[in-house]
């Protein structure tokens, strides 16, 4: 059976395996302490030319999401953050949990509008009442975004305007972000990510890696007694060297990149595939994730094939699908799945 | 420089590399709804001899120990340790985090003595003003304890009938789990612990693998909607398979016992060598830790040599100092070490 | 200067008064288990018709709604409100402090319709990833709304239903319950509302007490330990007799109705005087909330004499504004407030 | 039948009933805005001949404990208190609901030594993994103590001199100030409390009032948004005037201190006679807490005719009992109890 279930399926991209192989007798410290681990942060640094960043390393993205939005505010500030966003949907309420409310904004393709943050910051403190209200207190996106979609530099130095213009930090998960990078036609460098936000995190787990995310501290602003926080939500690592190693490895002859840009010219071809076997998509999507309309008959008659999921249910009897690329996927499966179309 | 630091420096026993290699394509679900995960949870069951149990896979020692004491108890329960219980004292206040308070009972090195604990639970009980103080919810417990000490099997026997008379589960921290278990003279099995816990974990960081504990509730009593519970404290792995990998390696031909059997080995050769040389021992720890008496002037002279760590500063100029081996001890370093002294 | 701003600008029924000082040096014993706690809880009972009502008392509505959805929730579990409800704004987050996820649903002049209750939770169920979605796991509505509207009885049976169909409990917030049994025309008595929720509070704070709430478990469900929950949140009144006494004493010839009847009437003469003069209502609110438009000129104009809040800005130099009667107001203070108009 | 069973048995000095009465129909702003609470603010810091002190208005101890521990301390920090102190013994986990841990140090009749705290924080900084331990974050004391025993003011600028050096805040809960403050040969006033405390609070409920503590905040400190951290924790009141002109009554004409002075006239007179009767004490406490040993035959045959509170049980079937005075006690019931004994 074919498999384009999603991006994190299989283990980690072989250059991975043999580095755990060749180091994995050799004693270092622990909790990220190591040697590994320093020099993923320097290459990290380099790549997104940002000597001033401070690099930590987690193992998933709902930990990194929950960490990063409790360490970045105060108790009563909250998370803006559109609908579709990944803190307000699928992690099972794990900013509530650390006690943080989730602000929604509208959703425009799974992107949030400069013009629409700036709205609710303005009324925040338009309210009268504001001491009884929650204070935004952090801006979270993701890029890609849940629906795949990406922003233009334009749209990242909007949103990175009114966050300078009322001193909200951005923060931007990049679970996905080798697709983002290497996308057709995105002007988005990891340079400008650097810039734009005040912290940002590579994602490893959903690009090559056996687990990971890279969380990055832009502005000299990483919270302070930062690793003892992660400590205490659960979060640490006791061999945190794997972490490193892992990222070592990724940002080595720009691997990340490499990667990333297989599973984009992966899903460039799958796409090219449904569009000549004339399928509709649920929206345009430039990274690695494919959302396709099927009937649901059309969508049975897959499934005994293929894996894929599905997004959501639409009028006249049809699902929104995903299939999804990864750094693993075989360009022979692609053709297959094309056949089976 | 020889290192005998603590037990997580390494990577994971060789089988476990091979394996993920052998493995690193197979595309699986995630979240732990694997084979391999299903697969680990048999033979652990059978490992235990407890065909009831319900196994799930967490990533480290202090995320293990907040989950289950926060999922097994209610809002207003604490839990009941030593004061040397590492829920006490190395978690940087992750189980307060969760909203719960640690009651403490005395230490006798390391280990909780089943009248102690009847006595604090009776106190409970007695006082008048019983609604306003701390409910003891469960009993946390871990074997090897801190200090490297184990329970006999009677011991546990005894906290059994302290925990079933007052309907208070008995939690068992295994993060050594397997040293503890081929300890010389032991008399506590695997079969035995399931037996006697309400739920343990079996470690697997400190144990062989690279990361990983397989939390076991053994009397049908995993909480409602536990995987959930992992989800929202930001604890869940996307690629569970991971652990599944992992900890069905070592419970293949008893690779778990062979490993823990290895570092028993090469404690007991240091120990021998360390009564030769003519130490003194701070406490009596028949697992991995050994924890000797140094003059503050010979620790400096070690210091250049050999990494070990500090564990607790004594009267007249002295420091006792903790020597570790694991499964990745090699012996030639064992024999190094020895000479040294 | 005039002052319509809310409900809780003055301090108590001279009743309530008189009866704190008639007790004053009365011992009981403390934390709500006096004789004052119990008779009121009695004619609480008596009122509702529910002779198997557990009635608790607390200080405040957001501490009572803190509480209750904490407390009759599993941790992760959110409620359903819609997004207008006071849960969903006006509490600085406290439902999310104490770890829950407020879900929300449209408002409908302030009211939550049983259509959209039922999408929402059909929607929760058919998602394919519910195990990292928030599930919902009590419905919160007020009653008053807090734009001042009420359900009809039939409204109140329809969410019952859904309720009722998927097991999820139903809570009402009544901080304003008295003027909402006193208005005009409506079908909803105390015994509807204690057969049809699972949990409500009769507010105090706002209807003629000094400070106080009366929450009500009307099927047996009192949270196990609540009152060890509440002193846990910080939320338990040393001398809890100072609660009953209030609500013994409104809840005796009915004082309760009698001061709801006499707010409700001071906002009927209200709302004439405001159409007599030409005035637009922002939403026709039966209760003691009075919403009018005006003119940002002459709201600035009428500033200058009466003190009202502003509710909402709204288009075309115009503003929402909200004028308040209460059990304190004097239709001598209405008389001319409607002179000056 | 006479009660001495606390201080929070009956009502408040009729001095407050009879202002509540005056103020009743006066409208106020809400949430502690109002004149009432500027002026009790301005009473209390002339009091404490402290100008810059900060004054908030809260309902209860514990409220107030929980409060200003998670909003003076950063998450990974906890508070530093006696064994017996009450945040650790009789709040119900209240301050574990909000994060922090309890550190304890030893009780010398409920009191804390400087060199104990200091030794405390000493070990922590010298701690190798101090990363993963709770840091010390402010230091809790109480005055009278649990056990109504009072510091000197030397024992109280030893601690301010540890806290001083180490950069801790020292916050003092004052449920029982007015006790403490007019006990015989206490050399400890207001003023010095203010000066060298962070933070303490000024006991209403206990002394005088309904309901009410005043957290005096003496060094510009009060913590950034703290009413809307009181209202996330469910803890603002609405009509926040109540607590104002308790408080400005209190401390007007030295009302607060007139009250405290009468029930340590009654105690002293208590104390005489059981000193005459020949009983023994189990402490020595100069404030309105008399701790008596009782045999248990004589334990039941007073509890025939007074209520009292059992405080320990002793050996040799005896129970340390617990008589209280208060603002509220009549020199003829003590003269009855003399009787009885």
């Amino acid at each position: 059976m074919l498999s384009f279930i999603n991006d994190y399926c299989e283990g980690a991209t072989p250059e991975i395996l043999k580095r755990l192989e060749e180091t994995n007798l050799i004693k270092t410290v622990g909790y990220g302490d190591d040697e590994y681990c320093a020099s993923a942060a320097e290459k990290i640094k380099k790549a997104c030319e940002c000597p001033e960043a401070e690099v930590y390393f987690l193992t998933g993205g709902t930990q990194t999401n929950m960490l990063t939005i409790d360490c970045m505010t105060r108790p009563y500030e909250g998370v803006v953050a559109t609908v579709e966003g990944h803190v307000n949907t699928h992690e099972a309420g794990a900013i509530e949990y650390s006690g943080h409310k989730v602000l929604t904004v509208p959703s425009h393709d799974g992107k949030m509008w400069a013009e629409d943050l700036k709205q609710y910051i303005v009324n925040y403190f338009a309210d009268s009442s504001a001491e009884h209200i929650v204070e935004p207190g952090i801006v979270y996106i993701s890029h890609p975004t849940e629906l795949g979609t990406l922003y233009t530099k334009a749209e990242l130095q909007a949103l990175r305007g009114v966050c300078t213009e009322y001193n909200i930090p951005l923060y931007l998960d990049g679970a996905r972000l080798g697709y983002g990078l290497m996308a057709e036609g995105t002007d988005v460098t990891l340079k400008d990510i650097a810039e734009l936000t005040d912290v940002f995190y590579i994602g490893g787990t959903k690009v090559g890696a056996l687990f990971g995310e890279a969380l990055v501290f832009t502005k000299k602003n990483m919270p302070h007694r930062f690793n003892t926080r992660v400590k205490q939500h659960g979060a640490m690592v006791a061999k945190g060297r794997l972490l490193g190693l892992q990222f070592d490895t990724l940002f080595t002859d720009d691997l990340y990149l490499k990667i990333g840009k297989h599973a984009i010219d992966a899903a460039a071809r799958l796409k090219e595939g449904f569009k000549e076997k004339g399928y509709e998509f649920f929206i345009d999507s430039p990274t690695n994730q494919i959302f396709v309309i099927l009937s649901n008959e059309k969508k049975k008659e897959l499934e005994e094939k293929v894996v894929f999921g599905s997004w959501a249910n639409l009028d006249g009897d049809r699902t929104a699908v995903r299939f999804c690329t990864s750094w693993g996927t075989s360009m022979e499966d692609v053709e297959k799945l094309i056949e089976i179309l």
